[in-house]
């Protein structure tokens, strides 16, 4: 009895049939991954470090430097001062996949519950349920935005429970969210960090940062929880990756803490897991952060996927997708476009625009795969990442015509 | 309360305090690492890949290149035949290591056992136990020799206690195990194979062969399980690693096995845990493969290993420590050499002998900690990987003081 994850099933499918057009991976797109770069990084490491040691084993919670260089660069991001953090709140991971898992195999047992947006990242809903964990909604609106003040009246009810039913540990995306592609403002933070430090003082958030990187404009002001006054003494996580906006071939992710507890828990899991990602990809990302190579290839990618974005949707406007009944917020970041679609019309593996996707040979993902529970069926996430600025038009111009027979 | 695994312990002191050295850590010798053929590697793969997807998402069961190019170097090996075994029945993993814990959460839960040999490799033991999962000791001498007629009657009582008791899982090392440095010989793998098939046909076994490539002279025939017709119709995992003799830095292992329920298994894991290792580790690999560097390197690796196992051996024999009442056999390949101390003489953290070490500022690894239960104290488990052949004479003298002042 196989259940293959979603995430594996539409990677394959993006890989093994050249044909679809795929709005669903979210990979980067190829054409911007930083070739130079990497070649540069690698012979400086040469050059520079005769004793090798890129080459060699590296510390479990992962290369120092390259820790300070990204503490470092977080705090060049306007508004986060991350105050009394440094390398040694931190631990590097094989990408921010590894983090999330070993943060739910540390808090959670089988059976246990985790709080999540509604909509979610599907491959963390995915993570939990392969380790046994049920993800539950918190309060949100299915754009992305969170009911704070239910979130508190169901704190508060557990808490009058004794606990009884709480999750364990709350998932909250803070940037350009998959798949809504929403941030979090900065009062939806404050206000949640009070209704915590009332009713849930000791429940661990993570705040997924994967997307930060990728704005679209001028530097937005998502100030992290760790940079909040308000969420000082709760046990948050920051959960990053330095590979998803330069090379995700590079799989490295990281996390940040103040809650020695959890820093810890992550090294003990680590220390049986791998014993430490791979020095070599840490490295080359240390000396691509050193040299200016990272900064200037975000500098670079910004604005093309901005462009992307905009000729996606530009597309869909003018087709007059709007007047339809579809309805979607333009992306500020990310690599992704969150769309409802009319009522009643099921976008799920099982209803007909799947079906008609299919036959266009384009793919995308389901809306109800991003729900915990009481999914909504009339969601839909592309991605502008992968595919080149042409075939996205082509990619659209397939997905309106599966939206027409759909509707038809 | 903090538990630091003993490889993070280990890792961490030799990487701190630079004025010990280090016969404990597993490192491979910093001055052998391939910086030139990686250097290749990486301006080959950017020549020949314009569509660079070397530096994006790969497949959560690895580059099917690399697969394909391991199937072949694996082949190449003498009698290593592998019949019916190809790319599709293989999954690449970030080292051994994750394969491993992979392996135990598939078939473990907390509460249950795994069958290990006495010695066994200590990181294995303790990845176990952090998983709440037991080992427990098959018939082995503490050399490394498995007792297969024992072996036979314990797997044959737990047959007649309808499996009560049985472990999960067994774990056996086929070359130059850690720590003994000892290879199961084809007969007693044969003869295992027939008690397995007797007693516990479903009882899934681990071969790791992670030391195989790091033979001195000429090519042994250790011929793995997965080759020998007797273990054709078991549950087997051939576990490997392409880093361990190459560069440690790009931590890349593999598993291969008939068992479509573990590769299965493995890839749903892995699907949840990081949906894939570094593709670019990957590439570079894949290329050092394809254009002979790998090759050439262990070519060259090989007979440095010996002599340096040489020198550690010659201080040791010189200096009159088999007088003394030390043991040990020469290693015809691995990084490590496996000593019995004098009867009485406690080699453990609690020990003498530690204590001496650390006045002398060496370390080795306590030899307690490669059992799972019953453990001898005197054995002692040295290293001579890392270490440069003059640091390798100085360290065997501080180790002799070490002892001469322990004994007396």
């Amino acid at each position: 009895m196989r259940e293959e994850p979603v995430i594996t099933r539409l990677m394959t499918a993006a890989l093994e049939r050249p044909e679809l057009l795929s709005l669903a991976a979210g990979f980067t797109d190829n054409s911007r991954l930083p070739a130079a770069a990497v070649e540069r990084a690698v012979a400086a490491l040469r050059a520079s470090d005769p004793g090798k040691t890129y080459l060699q084993y590296g510390r479990n919670a992962g290369d120092p430097e390259l820790r300070a260089a990204l503490a470092e660069h977080l705090r060049s991001f306007p508004e986060e001062t991350l105050p009394g953090l440094g390398p040694d709140d931190m631990i590097v991971t094989n990408g921010s996949q590894q983090l999330l898992y070993m943060t739910v195999q540390l808090f959670c047992d089988p059976g246990d519950t985790v709080w999540v947006q509604a909509p979610s990242y599907f491959v963390f809903l995915e993570l939990l349920r392969g380790l046994g964990v049920r993800p539950v909604s918190m309060p949100s609106a299915p754009d992305g935005a969170v009911d704070t003040e239910a979130c508190r009246r169901q704190l508060r009810q557990w808490r009058a429970a004794g606990g009884a039913g709480r999750p364990r540990l709350a998932y909250l995306m803070g940037a350009f969210a998959n798949p809504s592609a929403r941030s979090l403002s900065k009062e939806e933070k404050a206000a949640l960090a009070e209704a915590f430090r009332a009713e849930a003082p000791d429940l661990p958030v993570v705040e997924d940062m994967a997307y930060r990187e990728l704005f679209f404009g001028e530097p937005p002001t998502v100030t992290s929880m760790l940079s909040m006054e308000a969420w000082h003494d709760h046990p948050v996580l920051y959960a990053g990756t330095l590979t998803k906006p330069f090379a995700t071939g590079l799989k490295t992710g990281y996390g940040l803490t103040r809650s020695t507890v959890w820093r810890e828990g992550l090294e003990r899991i680590k220390g049986h897991q791998d014993f430490g990602s791979s020095q070599f990809a840490q490295a080359v990302l240390r000396e691509a952060l050193r040299c200016g190579d990272y900064a200037h290839h975000l500098r670079e990618v910004r604005p093309f996927y901005a462009v992307k974005a905009a000729r996606l949707e530009d597309v869909l406007e003018r087709a007059g997708l709007r007047a339809q009944g579809w309805h979607w917020e333009s992306p500020r970041g990310g690599l992704l476009l969150w769309l409802r679609a009319p009522d009643g019309l099921d976008t799920s593996f099982d209803g007909p625009l799947w079906r008609a996707a299919m036959d266009e040979s384009v793919l995308y993902v389901p809306g109800d795969l991003c729900f915990a529970e009481g999914a909504p069926r009339n969601f839909v996430r592309l991605s502008f990442g992968a595919l080149a600025a042409e075939r996205i038009e082509e990619a659209a111009r397939r997905f309106l015509r599966a939206a027409a027979r759909a509707a038809g």
